[in-house]
């Protein structure tokens, strides 16, 4: 960790875990607003009205973000802030996180759900440090879950219970993995009907994961589950979790994942390149870049009979790459 | 109601909400052991590896149907029973519901979720009478929801907040839906891949509502967000709560539905049948059959400048139709 203390780390990890319960109860009380039709509910229900538009952006998003910014830069002015709603109104798209520590935000992820009220939104702050995700707190406050780690103080649901949740061992990933695992996917905001878009490929790669064994020429994954949230954020967390075995996305970016990274690297997780390689058999498989908005993320994994647990995190790789496609998302900077 | 008092009906209700908060707590129970690695872990943990089981039903399923199925009887020895595992265990195919009082319960809905220890696994228990569900219990207990629902006294969540969540007013489907709207389908366990299979025509129905407007020959619903959650109880209940829009799904059974149809239809939801018929734009929208396998919900709705909510409910069940396949599941005795 260079020049970070491991006191001044955990105090870090202290204030960030504070700040995740702040901004939760700020996205409940503005969502309680909505349900009980106070002073703020026309205006909100104009966001409900606003059909058609899949990228949409609440006021809530942004209000959240300036509080949790304004926090950060009080406590610690010499941190850099990456959050969604800042880089959104920025000029540059490039990718912004360098060797400095920085606090890289997303206020609201799962804006869509948030808007609808289904429960799977949540408030994702993590801090960087040599570009490695340090400490992430992700919190849904709509059902109680918080999730946090700090590296080498472990990953948590709720501050108590350890991650993965099942330990005593940590299961083994299926020998015939896709086969029996839960498959997260998201079928993201990017639905254009061409013959070769991301959409397709993306509905090619679900199909080959969810198929019976022997079909789509030998692609059939047959997992045990279909799981789509509408939140890269909480897809991680319960990667991390050990409830989904495998998540594969593309599109997202650093704010979408980087705590949840650091909640699944701290449980024991891996996470690689979407993008399968040109020989997915054989390829090293490489730690992921934070900004490649390309990710696949496998669970906390123990040992089996003939393998350890990262001998089979990395089976479980290659057989997802050997049956999706590659996903056409890039990035300046990354 | 017939020869049913207000007074008794309330009764049962009662009843049904303890009865649920029980059995919710022998799933948490159950999965806690497996958690903290207690005496039933072992056999937990073979159910956890046991690869490629599609269609798993753990020891807790029986013993948590059994415990249920215990109170009613004590309580109501008149009352029918049917249930997710009796009825497995029977001989029977046919659909069993007639006008008598009938209790149609599943002990655990989401299995695979609960296997995986993924929180969106819930009992679900229906109180039904004259064929028509009268009252429902939901519980997802690993995230604190509960859902209730009695004939003439409005659903709830936590037993406190009237559904749906938003009703100041109830906002109006959107005028362009899909389009919009929360999009909850399953790719459940059928998943063969001969040509024209119920995997294929999922498929097609789900890229249909997802795909970009006038893509897909004019189909494409380019819906707000697509969620499979892998439990039909809960789709149901969050179309209840308005957070789904529209929730369509083929192969589930009664037990799977009969408590989400109460407490959709005392919010003030539809629920009609999957399947297209001949003319999507004039046929009659008739009421769901308990037993038929398909199912179409769409959530309550309050009316715009230019129409009731019924009719936009309507409005929305003509535009699914026309983006969907029909589905091949049948029923003896339906």
């Amino acid at each position: 960790m260079g020049d970070l203390s491991r006191d001044e780390l955990d105090g870090i990890y202290a204030f960030a875990v504070e700040l995740g319960k702040q901004a939760g109860k700020m996205l409940t009380d503005a969502a309680q607003l909505r349900i009980s039709g106070g002073s703020g509910s026309q205006k909100e229900q104009e966001h409900v009205q606003k059909e058609n538009a899949v990228d949409l952006v609440t006021e809530t998003d942004e209000n959240v973000e300036a509080f949790i910014k304004g926090q950060i830069m009080e406590k610690y002015p010499s941190h850099k802030f990456v959050g969604e709603e800042s880089y959104s109104k920025g000029t540059s798209r490039d990718y912004l996180i360098n060797d400095d520590m920085t606090w890289c935000v997303d206020p609201l992820d799962g804006t869509v759900n948030y808007i609808h009220l289904f429960p799977m939104f949540c408030v994702s702050i993590a801090f960087i440090h040599k570009q490695k995700p340090l400490i992430g707190v992700i919190y849904a406050p709509f059902i109680n879950q918080f999730f946090s780690s700090c590296a080498g103080r472990g990953a948590f649901l709720n501050e108590t219970q350890q991650l993965p949740l099942v330990r005593t061992p940590v299961p083994a990933l299926p020998s015939n993995a896709p086969s029996g695992c839960i498959f997260s996917c998201e079928w993201g905001k990017d639905r254009r009907d061409a013959p070769d878009s991301n959409l397709h490929r993306k509905i090619e790669s679900f199909v080959n994961m969810a198929a019976e064994v022997g079909g789509r020429g030998g692609r059939g994954g047959m997992v045990h589950g279909v799981r789509s949230l509408g939140s890269a954020t909480l897809d991680l967390a319960y990667v991390a979790m050990g409830a989904f075995d495998i998540w594969w996305e593309g599109g997202c970016w650093e704010w979408d994942v980087a705590a949840g990274i650091a909640i699944l690297q701290e449980a024991g997780g891996l996470i690689t390149t979407a993008n399968p390689p040109e020989d997915p058999a054989t390829a090293p498989i490489e730690e992921v870049r934070l900004g490649s908005r390309l990710y696949l993320a496998i669970r906390p994994a123990g040992p089996s009979s003939n393998e350890t647990g990262r001998q089979g995190q990395e089976r479980t790789v290659r057989e997802v790459w050997r049956r999706v496609r590659n996903l056409d998302y890039s990035r300046p900077g990354a």
